[in-house]
């Protein structure tokens, strides 16, 4: 890409509108990472670890048929993460890449994207595996996984190429907490 | 689940928060897809369907060492669903499931997911295959597909596990569009 770039206020932007999408939480997630350092960055590095997914009663009847899925995407907000930067250093690297062939999460829109295994569903609270979440992390949607609308073959992952390989020993430190920002 | 369930209006319930996000739109999706009958289900019902995302000047610093990525996870902003049922009839069944147990567009926070191929990128706009979305679809966030943190192994899916066979034939009609809500 050869043209200069504005910063990344979001405010100079001939096209970029902001939208005031109302969002509600829908659940909280439960955890037992209860401070960004030394959390998993990925659930493949939250491997076995438990928690549950609390649905509000408002929101139960939505919940009718989860149990036959074994594994579901979980969307949150990254309520934790303060603004963003275009370029960052991820967990799992040294350089910086840019934002958004990361997982970094601070981002424009702080959504989390997860894949966990359900282990159960019982009077609104799902019993999940595998978590990277933040404990009291507010859910905003929950959507079964599917092989063929979500799995790919003959995957590149450029720069994590080799890093990914990695991913399970890997831990968060504090670079995107609000106190380092 | 025994308990009885309030309405969805989220208004009535003790633990729902309004959180007022301000999400903004960081690049627009371009496809073929102008209304909502006939478009393919899932990025796998759009097997080849080439198609471009836009991102604002504003954010393209943050596509750098996208390239070396094959396929990306989009989120986006469902802006023509509006409002929600818990319990709905999905393209691919012809009885009632639980909202969270579909990718029904119609959900509390209309936020979509689709997995898409990165044929390239250049200038600011990616060139993308398998879309599932509408032309003029206001885009949230791009995340690196990583098999290791986002594909799963002996994966069940419920109500899906015949249906999902037959979804690259499955097209959607009007069911979730406002007009018919």
């Amino acid at each position: 890409m050869s043209e200069s770039f504005s910063d990344a206020s979001g405010s100079n932007s001939q096209y970029a509108t902001l939208m005031n999408i109302e969002l509600q939480s829908i659940g909280i997630i439960h955890t037992p990472f209860t401070e960004l350092k030394g959390m998993p960055i990925q659930p493949a590095g939250g491997a076995g670890v438990q928690g549950t997914v609390e649905i509000f009663s408002t929101y139960r009847e939505g919940l009718a048929d989860l149990g036959g899925f074994s594994h579901l995407i979980l969307l949150y907000h990254l309520h934790r993460s303060d603004g963003y930067r275009l370029r960052v250093v991820p967990f799992m690297d040294t350089v910086e890449r840019g934002l958004f062939a990361t997982r970094a999460p601070k981002r424009p829109n702080p959504i989390g994207l997860s894949v966990v295994k359900l282990v159960g569903v019982e009077d609104g609270t799902l019993q999940v595996e595998n978590l990277d979440v933040l404990d009291g992390t507010p859910l905003l949607d929950i959507k079964p996984f599917v092989p063929e609308f979500d799995a790919q073959e003959n995957v590149r992952t450029g720069w994590l190429e080799n890093a990914r390989k990695r991913v399970a020993e890997k831990r968060s430190d504090e670079r995107f907490s609000k106190e380092f920002s």
